[in-house]
């Protein structure tokens, strides 16, 4: 191969500068023969060599069985400098190529001669349009009107509801759609911002992007993530925690209850089973029967998280409970005393369950959504399902830290994709204990130099 | 210690028989000294040596810091005659006492004078009387007016519901209990029965009792599982099915299709999830946006779950797509022509979801319970949460086999002990295919036969 | 069945006692019809109860195919008194009736008619007789002359060899028996002592019998591992730590260095990753080049390893490269500084390996067996291989506890079948950072009580 | 910021030439200021941008705290040209920069100004000069006398030994080093070819690169597979087979030997226990004692394995025991008779062991080495330990699947970097069955096609 085969960025800019000019001839002229309905102009800019968008944009490509040609390609010459490209894509025929455009502009490549988004109105409740946009969990803008909207409540898996009046967009679950919202469907007019790691030494979540070994020594790890919490908390941002009965039955209630105290935890997601042992040790010392104190099973222990259900069933909710005098400490007690909100989702495992848990698992979606917005920042631990839900619910700039010893949970997470979601697999008590510890220290810091 | 002290069955049997004689002056004449208080006289009968029975319960009673000596005891000589021994079981007090017996009666330990049950009325709807008796997965009766009454759908942590007009007992549900409703109370005059572990060859669960291993000849263990699916299909007893996605992901829909097809399922449990992918193949012929043809994926692929259940909920249900020549193959179109019910619960990771899942878990609770009666042969594939759900619905003498490639799942199941309860650790395709090529040749033999 | 059909102790001792007495003629005597030669008369005797020895004995009877009568029960009326029981036991043949006497035998049943063990000269080096005696890791005996003689050095898997004239028998492996070396063959002459499991309050393993669970409440766990090591180290017993390298890649080196320098550790085997990365941290303050500081990789860090093996190379041995004052700290300068023997036993996965590694196996075992003597408790941490080959060189009473943070490892060695064994699924950090504080706060009690 | 301030590579190619064609002159001119001595321009060719080597190479330098400017690009304008960067590195110090360069050197990114490497002596036999050049397993050239040689025989963790006369270059690890052999020491002069990851639709190992999860369809993945080891076979390539006992456990022994029999491997490596219990089944029909006939325990079944390494050893090897008739099937046996060299190596869990086993592992992995060469194809199945150790052997280009279905052996294997790895999380036995199907399909076909 000789030089002159390639795209010469130096010496030969004018010709592809002409190409360029003219996306819109290349990819819209409708009649024209088959080839050209199957290609269209995007273009990528920002830091899109080392932070991986170009490679991956060209590797995608490839992958689904189209083709590229460079345009134009202008490479910040150093690492602060962003750098540009435009691309040529081509598929197999239009739905070919509109599929690689979808997944490439989830990579933040955009066509150049962007349109408006498509509407289309629902026929029914809980029913999309045939061709509704699926959304993903990264910061996405639609065009409407000429000017690009940024969509609110950003999450995966739902539609784009456009309210054309008020110029909003906001992501919509199936469930919650109604009879004539209008619903962006096809590829045109969205645009995707994919995340990009960060270099800076500071940032907590620099290194442990994959982070799921068990065997790194994880102080360090607890470290940071101490301090991103108490960065978030300095600067009044919401600090979501999800958690499973693990917590209660590893002896690491006081650690959460403690965090709640301290003001780290400002929304708490869970299901009937930490609640039911958390009530269960306030009650009666023991968590699924066995003593905390101890180790070792306690007379009728295993009844005792039944019997707490069924107190607080009879006072009517765990608020009433801790009114009554039933409940004097615990997790949900320093909920309740801080005002912390929580929700308490369903599931079919349930005994009871607790008044408080909403056992329709639609509305506990609902209610979670309500109390997402302005979380940065998401501990999880040692609970499989409710870690999945709520990663579902969150746009994928929010910080997410689970904590699993089970390394398979871990990695259900991380594998979503998300670059800002840390997976540590250890021991929930200890893990908490350091934690607690590290943020008293950070705490005490911070007090001196102020 | 001489000979004598020890007590010798042979020789010395009249002054314990008069011992025997009098175990409730023993155990219950009130107002007498506090250690009288604290000891009972249980017997025990049966194989209670080769099934542990015996041992069970006297190292519960030393766990449990208890004592104990023995009054009576007659051993089987031979293997299939059963056994008897009568205990006195002393505790520290009566209520440490009352717990031993309550953890011994599970093993079926009965006090030899036994009393009837205790009822009391619930004062609101969905909430017991503080002390009701929490059941267990095992074979219970309670007596009542002198007689011992069988428990109905026998189901673990709920409580005993008593019609004493009706002379019957039901195990109900925290959340199904209405004011009014009489519970058991305490421990008198319950009596559980303890499964028994089969030696016969002819058995399928014979050997494989903790057959978790992953290092074992399978086809061995999946051989007796079709042994004992055809012997219950043969009776007309039968089969529930549980499963989740994986079974779509691994390509293993078309053995389960067979499997219903052929009439080896007669009630199917399931979540969102396999409805969904299932139906998805069935429109796309992708499970998760992957071909289930050539494994790679496909072109939007990752969004045709949402699309499928996007058609359905616009059809109104799986039936009315089936109806409408939405769905045309697949797991729910097979339920759906041979009249197999199914639940499909809900589960906070939901998407969607398809109108036929039931959004309220305590509903779908229910919705399970009614289908479970006469269940008894329970197969379980690649799904934590709703085998632990139905693991918690059954009753101990069903047999159940939890197949996963996570050994976490099958620990979780076999650990609630059942003796019945099979994990097996493998690979879903593979073990399917072979399940259904054994049952094949079962018919076939059985068609020879006859 | 009526009561006539059961063994009655209490009132049909005579006729059984006259069968009990004859047990010889019923199995021994020679050339009788086949049947005769099929059965043998065995007792046991002790807490055959509550210790499941009984049970378990009848089971595997019946498990294997045989059958069984009673001819003698006397059980212990109260739980500090032992039982007696004696059993009629049939085989289809005399080699089935051999293969489940030497089966119950394991579990303690021993014929009532002992006769000597059979001896047999090896014909060649390292080759056993054909029909030699498997050994158990379970307290033995071997028969001669009349008497019971207790064998030495107990392991599971190899040959016992008797030394007719000095009266002594000895565990001896495959590879380490030379030709003439009388051994132990068939299972005549063999008695088997089982382990008991203890009810006592005071000990440490009481009820962590099968405490592999990762939702257990280990601060609990850890203080009465604490307490064993505690009162081994008081009573002069020896300790014996096998860890693996993930104790430096957490960041643990400085827990163990502590239990060394404390004189918790009387013997420590590990392979040539634990030696050389903990080597690496000395030199270099990384572990897999991954800075145990601050937690991310360093310059030239992943070769690390291999210029601390290639230096230690160097200096001819680990204690040359600490005289010459290389190695400052970690573990194996403590070892070395404090006489602490160890073994470094090799592996095909090793770099270098160190010069101190025992790069033959079978060289390596011995090594081990050499030092294993007189070990009463035995810490294992995160890893497989040498827990599991160690775990083979241990006799049944050895205490053994197994931490790894990968459930897997802690099932295979506690699978393995000794009740003195306790599997621990946690994380090795803060698992060895707690039993140091703990060990810290008990020698603080003792040296404040004295 | 103004497109001035960046690359303009279509307009300003000539100053950029300039700059570039004087690397030397800023990098190397001794005697500057520091902040010459401390950066260097490399240049990248080939598929770099879709194959991720520039991104990884500019984020490498921002991880290591290096910083970079771009002296000129040029990229391929289509998928199939390739594209070209020179860049200007920067690090902190001489040796900083020394360290990064190094790291990129490893994606592939050379200096423009090449020297020779440096070459010393070792002192000792087994001790690598200090400063020694650690191996990868990439493709690697050293510069001698301003040529470039290729590295033969490459393998991570080693040094480089140089013949100057001979102009050549070898890995050899530690152990093997003699006393004057010249190592290659530093960073200068080593070239690192990266992995480039295919796209071509017919590559076995296409989109499998990170197929670790148990929930995919399977059969297409084993398609592939089977389709790389008959071109392999085809091909007249070498496969390699290491393999752990689970083969012979789960009842998969007909399945290997059958790929023994018909040419699919070329060399296999295992461990005692492979061996033990693939004669421990052709002399007894049992495996662990487990009948493979019927999955239950044989009589005694647990020595077997014992007996029949002590028969072997009596035999003097495998090959011996084949010869006498000892062995009459099985996995060695069709070795034996196919002339397939294995290698034994030896582990301190083996018992016996048998004859064949090289017991020092510096030995078994000489012995491995020796028959590596030319393989192109290896296949692991069930066994961590001698997967891993095997796989720190083979150089990168060697495409490797990993069978387990432990996901963490295969997370391990794929780990460690290589873009050949495949995992599959699945069952041994299914796994095999359909291979050996599927190999036998493809033997058909290519026998109809010719």
């Amino acid at each position: 191969m000789t030089q002159d085969e390639r795209l010469q960025p130096n010496a030969a800019g004018a010709p592809q500068q002409a190409e360029a000019d003219t996306p819109s001839a290349a990819s819209s002229a409708p009649g024209e023969a088959d080839e050209h309905h199957c290609e269209e102009d995007v273009e990528l800019s920002g830091h899109i060599i080392d932070s991986l968008v170009l490679p991956k944009v060209l590797d995608t490509i490839l992958t689904l069985g189209g083709d590229f040609e460079f345009l134009d390609v202008r490479i910040g010459r150093t690492p602060t400098e962003p750098s540009y490209a435009k691309l040529r894509v081509r598929g197999r025929s239009r739905d070919h190529l509109q599929w690689i455009l979808a997944q490439i502009g989830a990579h933040g490549a955009v066509p150049v001669a962007p349109t408006d988004c498509r509407l289309q109105p629902c026929e029914r409740d809980g029913v999309f349009p045939d061709e509704f946009y699926a959304t993903t969990n990264l910061h996405t803008d639609v065009r409407l009107g000429g000017e690009w909207i940024h969509v609110q409540r950003q999450e995966m898996d739902c539609a784009i509801r456009v309210d054309p009046e008020a110029r909003t967009a906001v992501c919509v679950p199936m469930s919650d759609v109604k009879r004539g919202d209008l619903i962006v469907v096809g590829h045109d007019g969205i645009r995707v911002r994919p995340q990009r790691p960060s270099h800076r030494a500071e940032d907590a979540f620099h290194f442990m992007q994959s982070a799921v070994s068990s065997e790194k020594p994880k102080r360090v790890l607890v470290r940071e993530i101490a301090g991103a919490m108490h960065r978030a908390r300095s600067g009044h941002e919401k600090i979501l925690v999800v958690g499973g009965p693990a917590i209660v039955h590893t002896g690491s209630r006081d650690h959460l209850c403690r965090l709640i105290r301290e003001g780290y935890v400002q929304v708490l997601f869970a299901g009937n089973a930490l609640a039911a042992h958390d009530i269960e040790q306030s009650m009666f010392g023991t968590s699924l029967g066995i003593s905390l104190e101890h180790g070792g099973p306690i007379e009728e222990g295993h009844e005792h998280h039944l019997r707490a259900i069924n107190r607080v069933r009879r006072a009517g909710s765990i608020a009433a409970a801790v009114e009554q005098g039933l409940i004097r400490d615990g997790i949900f007690y320093e909920c309740i005393r801080h005002d912390v909100p929580f929700v308490l989702a369903g599931s079919i495992r349930d005994d009871g369950p607790l008044p408080d848990v909403i056992t329709d698992v639609v509305e506990a979606q609902r209610a979670m959504r309500s109390l997402i917005d302005g979380v940065t920042f998401c501990l999880m631990i040692a609970t499989t399902l409710h870690s999945i839900a709520v990663g579902n619910l969150l746009p994928a700039e929010t910080k997410v830290v689970c904590v699993d010893i089970n390394p398979a949970t871990v990695t259900k997470l991380t594998d979503r994709g998300s670059i800002q979601t840390i997976g540590l697999v250890t021991d929930v008590e200890p893990f908490l204990n350091v934690l607690v510890q590290t943020l008293e220290s950070l705490r005490r810091e911070a007090a001196t130099a102020s």
